[in-house]
């Protein structure tokens, strides 16, 4: 039971890699065809998330032993912030360098609405990087919150909304 | 040999993913397009799926040993109703919240028969828990059984049973 | 060097494992829409397949070890041949009792040629288990020739023929 | 972090197997339909991918054990050299065995310039293995500009052009 916060690293990783998923299918959807520069960015993010195991499981580990968990916890919250930094990185080549290849044209202020709107969401991850060396209970919180805020209803209400009812195909 | 408990513990977490997948395809089969809400409840579901592994491996182990069985049995049975709880849950999410993105209307009747149907199987794992700390193979006992009816012709009779011959696409 | 007949059995499962996808593959295609019956064999050759990695590692541990593979080798043929015989059953359960459920029409006598044919596949196996006790390398080479012989372009011609040039969809 | 080039080889290998992977998605939409022929180079080339992770786990612990590590190189330059090997006799099979099944019909000369291309490709690989018994990381170096000449807009730009803009399907 002592153990809870060791789970929770695992939940909350979890959980965002969901959310990602959702976001991920969001963002292709977008798109009628892809191209190289897309496909690359597409494996850099799945690169990111397959990172995610290992420093969850680094972060559960240095929990449990209760020493070092200072810099375990900030690798977990940098891999996060890695992996949004990349997500970012892939929509910004998605909506500004190929918006030929989009479904339907999109207004270039909407796009950097958007972008700018994902970007903002990295900070709170930067955040959990640096007050990890506080206290790596931040860190855990910091990514908690993000998971259940983007899990929430509101969280779709963003310029990111596009999305509701995306047709399964 | 004397491991059989184990090994059936594994056997029947897998007919019964097996057979939530299969529900699973038949409940989604039912909507045209998703929304924010019903994407979150699908992967709590993967959230609940992805827990089963380690709550059968605690069964198998604890059973093997010979020690603190009940309470491994009560978390495996939990786990089985946890699931099922967020099954019910995603489904009531799908049918009651969002009719609109249904592919053929629902009647509202049928709609809480398909629920309150599944919502009654969940009560045998509820069981399941309760007597796990008399014997863990009376838990075992009645997932077995569950996994093994809704296996069996008689379970598609259902309210649930318009998705036999559900078409491939 | 002196491990191969272990790297032998892991590759011949894999083979195998593919094979049977194939297989599935062409078996499903044939199907316009799925009922419970056979989405249940379906779950069944699925945890058949789930199963070969435990024999294989089995196998292959044996075999280093030098002792009692005799039982090893004939779990590891017989848990080739539970896989068949589900397949088997799965295709019976499709071209004999749900007919109704394929795409086109099959002469009752070519669907009896299909499942004579795929039961005759099943004898090997019952061989390799058999003679796992004279020797457990007879085993590994009947599993090895059976892996080979369905590779070879000449096994697609036997009545299950009709799955050459599937389309992708 | 003396552990770098462990690490190194872990990364190395996902972005070569995510490059095949868009390699392979790019030769498989150019056909309308397969055959027994092909899918058994499919499985085989699956087979070649899921060797990779053995052989990156032999290079990065053996790199760590500073000994032996010529031999784990080599082997590990030689499972890249394997998959590209069986990759060209795929893309051979379909483009001059196969031409039938192509979605549009393919210039002989056209067909003979990619697989000369893609041959050409697997040259770097050779010269991994035979100076891995010089130095592992000559083996690494090489492996790791592969993925990045790979994955930069310039190797879109060869014979393969024609899957820039993909459809998403």
């Amino acid at each position: 039971m002592a153990q809870w916060p060791s789970y929770a690293a695992y939940v909350i990783s979890f959980i965002t890699i969901g959310i990602i998923w959702i976001n991920h299918h969001a963002a292709f959807h977008r798109l009628r065809a892809v191209d190289h520069s897309i496909l690359i960015w597409n494996l850099l993010l799945l690169l990111g998330v397959g990172i995610l195991p290992f420093t969850t499981s680094l972060m559960a580990t240095y929990l449990k032993e209760g020493s070092g968990e200072g810099l375990a916890a900030a690798i977990y919250g940098a891999s996060f912030l890695l992996m949004g930094a990349i997500f970012v990185m892939t929509n910004r080549q998605i909506l500004l360098r190929r918006p030929r290849l989009l479904r339907e044209p999109i207004d270039p202020e909407a796009a950097h609405d958007i972008l700018r709107f994902a970007a903002l969401g990295q900070l709170p991850y930067a955040l959990a990087v640096v007050l990890a060396f506080v206290s790596p209970y931040i860190t855990l919180g910091i990514c908690a919150a993000c998971a259940v805020y983007y899990a929430l209803p509101v969280a779709s209400r963003g310029p990111s909304d596009d999305h509701s009812d995306a047709s399964i195909a």
